[in-house]
């Protein structure tokens, strides 16, 4: 089902490159994210609402949708093995669960960026802190067009994402849910130039 | 460098079937890490002794190592992007770091099973809760010996694993570490018998 922005639409929110935001999202309702000009990562992580120790984990999503790849159909679960959203539509069809949000340490000691540099993981933790979340909690997170390729020898590399300009993806919420989002920082996952993501959230039907 | 059996081991355990444990591991220690009698996978989390925040992350050793399998030479790293372990040698090179440790939810919803069964999550969580860790707290763990096949599609499939009696791995600690350690619970992960592990500490050199 895909929702008629026209008629059930609650909010909508820009995120602006290399920000996030957080949110909460009652249970039925759905969460659209939209590249709006293409080839922009948008990581979001998200938390049982009432219970922050129930977390997104990639490590369950993988091992229950019997995948890395997840797409239209496919469901991400929590640390407790509860499902927290599935995957309504995708207009893209690659996403990421495999790496951790982008962080000021990722780009200081492996890359030698010792500047302060926009990063998920602020951006998250930020938005989040106010609702008890801390970065340490922040462990696992969908990212949502970020185009990593596997090898069969197991190598991995960040390639371009695949989404083009108002391309989206729509997940509606098992559960009430602390969600935080991001445009993502990290320019190699964003083909070298970070942009905006929109979100759109549209009421339980 | 291999540490000599004979002359520099400190401690040796033995993990039953089904069951685990915690220990402590000073920076420049070592932990081999044996499959006693073949098949059988060995959950291992770590955490920086006096910061239980930072712990050990999938998604950043992923990112550093550019890979998804770990072999010799490679190495774990926190969600603070601080080397944990470093692989030093490795009789099997097939180990997991993408699924999280098997838990009686796991077994509950998805798989069917209603009665309680061992599990590594609560396994870890018995003998790190003392030292403070919860349940939550442990959402990645390093699986020894776990083989866990992909294919191009990002299919996963969980095959017996390729380590046979004796087999063994090292860990160089970079910190000072709390490490929990399993002889995992879950029959599919070790080929339907599930068997001890043998754990050996060597002091730095």
């Amino acid at each position: 089902m895909k929702p008629d922005k026209s008629s059930n639409r609650l909010r909508h929110y820009r995120i602006k490159p290399q920000s996030g935001m957080a949110l909460t999202l009652q249970k039925g309702q759905i969460i659209r994210v939209i590249d709006v000009e293409g080839e922009q990562v948008s990581d979001l992580a998200c938390f049982a609402l009432g219970n922050i120790d129930e977390s997104f984990s990639s490590g369950r999503t993988i091992d229950y949708n019997e995948k890395i790849y997840l797409s239209t159909g496919d469901i991400l679960y929590s640390n407790r093995s509860n499902p927290m959203l599935t995957i309504l539509s995708d207009t893209v069809g690659k996403h990421d669960l495999l790496f951790a949000p982008c962080s000021q340490e990722m780009f200081g000691s492996p890359y030698g960026i010792t500047e302060a540099h926009p990063n998920c993981l602020d951006n998250l933790t930020t938005h989040l802190g106010s609702l008890g979340i801390t970065a340490s909690q922040i462990i696992n997170a969908f990212n949502i067009f970020m185009n990593a390729t596997l090898s069969a020898n197991g190598k991995i590399a960040i390639e371009p994402p695949l989404s083009k300009a108002g391309d989206y993806i729509d997940l509606r919420a098992h559960m009430d849910l602390i969600v935080g989002i991001t445009a993502c920082s990290a320019k190699k996952c964003n083909n070298y130039h970070c942009t905006s993501i929109d979100v759109e959230i549209f009421e339980a039907t």
